[in-house]
């Protein structure tokens, strides 16, 4: 086969989802990947850890890969690694912070000696095999984000990362929208662009709102302890906290192990900045007026065990919660986390504790772009053709949308999905294909032995419970020789279910001593016809419909 | 023990949650119950169809109740009325709307013949034993829906039932504002006051604005089919949908079982009024142009096959969807359905349908007062004590702190709890012990034979699966008769795990034969050192904690 010359793009992830991205971009035959996310099971997931992008194309063609560059340090972008450098060895490029976070989880996985890790600075601009790949400031959530333009022989390619413009933000530079437009002006064959919030009309509040709205509770509630929860990656909502601490003369302690973490990496990498003798350690706390101190905590999203759910329903050995105590949570519920975070809500009120939640306060804002700022990077790139990335469905056709707009040609826009190959030769562009693509599930220390046969199950489990039968049979001597017994695991309490348990072992005697005196002398035949008589017993007495395991064998 | 001459209040539902509505009020020794609804299973109700209220207390004082009052036909005020019926039978006092509901629930469960339901108007005074209850119009999503003035030897209370006020109703009159008014100046000892939407400042808007925002979108769009989606029991909303059909000439299809049910059951008995010739059975719609139809929809929370389910997913037998088509969501997603109606909105997306919900446009507003109207009702019956009800803790607390804004002194609110027993004794009331009340969780045929350890066990089943040993051994024989065998469900796809299958299976060998050779005879013994060392194993190797469950029998 001819070497190709085209450019070809493939997501592997991030398309029609939200989370575990990962793009492909391929030249001749040098492969770059831009980030390895993760993403979280959904509720049909059972038991499911993380789910993982299928990366079996990559494992096929890694010997093309020159490669991997990471736009910023969240799970749904990095969280994929440990998994991916277990399987195929290369070089990962990212901005400072990123790598602090992604070596902690290599180490975690042992992997930290093995990986070659390459920090890049916003501006820099990087040969990986035949791309020559620029980093670009942006906005977000968490500090030392890029944005990517990726210049190959067959013209230059923009990914944005996720960002937003923020004119005022805690730490650095707005994002480089000079560096755009000058990007723009030397023309971009292909912007791909995130879409989370491109339904939202207008433009994402910098950053400085929230700290503003969070000091403005410290005027005026000097009488009350505060605890504010955050995502602990938000270094400069930590920040703004702290600050705000330092100008009312409180003393900080943090609590919960990821902001531990991070505020320490966060402040030996100098992307924090921590007044000398502010921060008290947890345990100590309580020596100070409570109306003098600050506790910074995890648990914004509820999450069972979190220091957050510890201090509510007096869990944690060091604080408890009530009258006197003010507290934020500065974030906003992602979706399927509103139960856990209402649950809390509703355990803080009945201890009197004082809540302040971004329904009642402007105490958080998104780290994304909503359509006034998407529409910029649009303008400042006027790109050949566009990809919307990172979006359900809804987004990426309200990006299409939106893209249509601002005068791009429908022919242009492409609404891809993971596996999808979109190729690009010179001024032309199509869908050309497919690569294989989808999920692996990670369950424990399993990767991908968790299918779909196996979600089956849990959930019927889950609803119905099972039932199992136990008996050992002599075929020839046609006699039941132990058994049977009946086993039940989350279908009804068994001991207050005589009746139901003394029937079930009747139907199951009359099955099995029916086939032996008829001579049945295959195993496999018997436990079905146990197994039905069972089931059918058990649907007219209790209309459920439990797993019926039939456990015979045979006695020699 | 001498009669008491107290007024007695007692919930068994709707406090400190949403749903299961149940009020006991007592004088003496008659008893009246307000409203006997169900709840839905939250998530970790693994299984369960419903939950009802825990109605022992008024089992065991069964020969005191007089009646049952219902205040309107929601399931979570009238779903438990067949499983309270079945147990104790009095007379259901409700109006005309409500029973028609409520006989075709009773139907179901064969409990019509034998159930003795009172039709009541707004308006009405009506003695039921010592009480005497007069039924007030409130506006609400459902017609017919009444609050309850209860006249007592001991003083007035007053339900407020679900309500909200609306100015300009679609059928009927505005919530009958005049006799809170008139009652408020006889004097009422107690009010009992909704709090679902009490945290939301202002005023909800009427039922009006949505009929007005629908027509708009028949307005905007006559090249399209409609397909408008929304609450089968609002039957205001389905009548202006129907309206806007008229006006704009188009024939109107009903799909979806429940909702044929209502428009049926409301026409027959007079709240919505069909043109002429209007209606198409969903088979023949198909025949008119499609830009001069429009389908009306069961399935606004996304429930899986329902009629818009099965019509987005192309399961529905009749109506497919596509580009000409406008799918309007007339409904807000109860939390926790927010994913399945995602599902929807993405896969209709996906089709080139055009969509609109609530985030859109004002295609749906609230059945429930916000805080202005809220303070109406305070203001017009200005009661001597007030207890919130029908709410999650936030909620009462928030309803309590609405109280005190209006003046009313905290000692005078009574924050209560299901089972818990307000006592008001002439101008005194207060807390006085507590009753046995909670859940009784309903899977299948089965009422309460669901607790803790079972669900405890579907949620271990549901997250790592089961592991099931079988064996049958001659214990004073020494030996392993059959197996051991080992199945497996919801745990690793077994056809792809030999090596694990088989290293398990030497595990159980190993520990069954150590235990015989030792001459153990208890085969519980035997069972917990299988499962111990099959446990540890399986964990080792997979860090996954499945349920091992010792299936051991001994050969006779």
């Amino acid at each position: 086969m001819a070497k190709s010359k085209k450019i070809r793009i493939i997501p592997l992830g991030g398309l029609s989802e939200i989370g575990k991205n990962l793009t492909v971009v391929e030249f001749s035959d040098n492969i770059l990947v831009i980030d390895c996310g993760i993403g979280f099971p959904s509720e049909d997931m059972l038991g499911v850890d993380l789910v993982m992008p299928d990366i079996t194309y990559l494992v096929n063609n890694s010997e093309k890969i020159k490669g991997i560059v990471l736009t910023h340090g969240h799970e749904d972008h990095i969280g994929g690694l440990p998994y991916f450098l277990s399987q195929i060895n290369v070089p990962v490029y990212g901005t400072r912070l990123t790598l602090g976070i992604v070596e902690e989880k290599l180490a975690e996985h042992r992997l930290d000696k093995k990986a070659e890790l390459i920090c890049v600075r916003a501006g820099d601009r990087i040969d990986i095999g035949l791309f020559n790949v620029e980093f670009i400031n942006v906005n977000h959530s968490i500090a030392d984000a890029v944005a990517l333009c990726i210049r190959t022989p067959g013209g230059t390619l923009v990914h944005s990362g996720d960002f937003k413009i923020d004119a005022t933000p805690i730490d650095g530079e707005m994002t480089d929208l000079t560096r755009f437009g000058e990007i723009g002006r030397e023309g971009v064959k292909l912007f791909m662009c995130e879409s989370t919030n491109v339904e939202r009309p207008g433009f994402t509040p910098s950053e400085r709102t929230v700290g503003e709205s969070l000091n403005g509770f410290f005027v005026k509630y000097p009488e009350k302890r505060i605890i504010i929860t955050t995502f602990s990656s938000n270094v400069h909502r930590v920040q703004q906290i702290i600050n705000s601490a330092e100008n009312h003369k409180r003393k900080v302690a943090i609590t919960g192990r990821s902001m531990i973490n991070i505020v320490k990496a966060a402040t030996d990498l100098g992307y924090m900045r921590i007044p000398e003798g502010i921060i008290v350690d947890i345990s100590e706390i309580s020596k100070y007026p409570p109306n003098k101190t600050v506790i910074i905590s995890t648990g914004s999203q509820g999450e069972p065990m979190s220091a957050l759910y510890r201090m509510t329903f007096n869990l944690h050995d060091k604080i408890g919660l009530g009258p006197d105590d003010l507290v934020i949570i500065s974030a906003s519920a992602i979706p399927g986390n509103e139960k856990s975070v209402g649950d809390i809500i509703n355990e803080l009120f009945r201890k009197g504790v004082k809540v302040v939640n971004e329904d009642i306060a402007d105490v958080h804002v998104s780290g994304h772009a909503c359509a006034g700022e998407i529409k910029i990077l649009h303008a400042l790139l006027k790109p050949q053709f566009f990809m919307p990335v990172h979006g359900e469905y809804r987004h990426l056709a309200a990006h299409k949308e939106l893209a249509e707009y601002m005068g791009m040609k429908p022919s242009r826009i492409f609404v891809s999905e993971i596996g999808k190959v979109l190729e690009i030769d010179g001024s032309a562009a199509k869908f050309n294909g497919t690569v294989q693509s989808g999920r692996v599930l990670v369950d424990g220390y399993g990767i991908g032995d968790v299918g779909s046969v196996v979600l089956r199950d849990r959930k019927r489990l889950s609803e119905d419970g099972i039932v199992i039968v136990s008996a050992s049979v002599a075929l020839f001597e046609q006699a039941i020789v132990s058994g049977p017994e009946i086993a039940t695991r989350g279908f009804v309490y068994a001991r207050e279910s005589d009746e139901l348990m003394n029937g079930a072992e009747k139907v199951c005697v009359a099955a099995l001593s029916d086939c032996l005196d008829r001579g049945v002398t295959d195993l496999n035949q018997i436990r079905l016809r146990v197994k039905d008589d069972l089931a059918r017993y058990i649907s007219q007495k209790t209309k459920r419909k439990p797993i019926v395991l039939p456990m015979i064998t045979e006695a020699v």
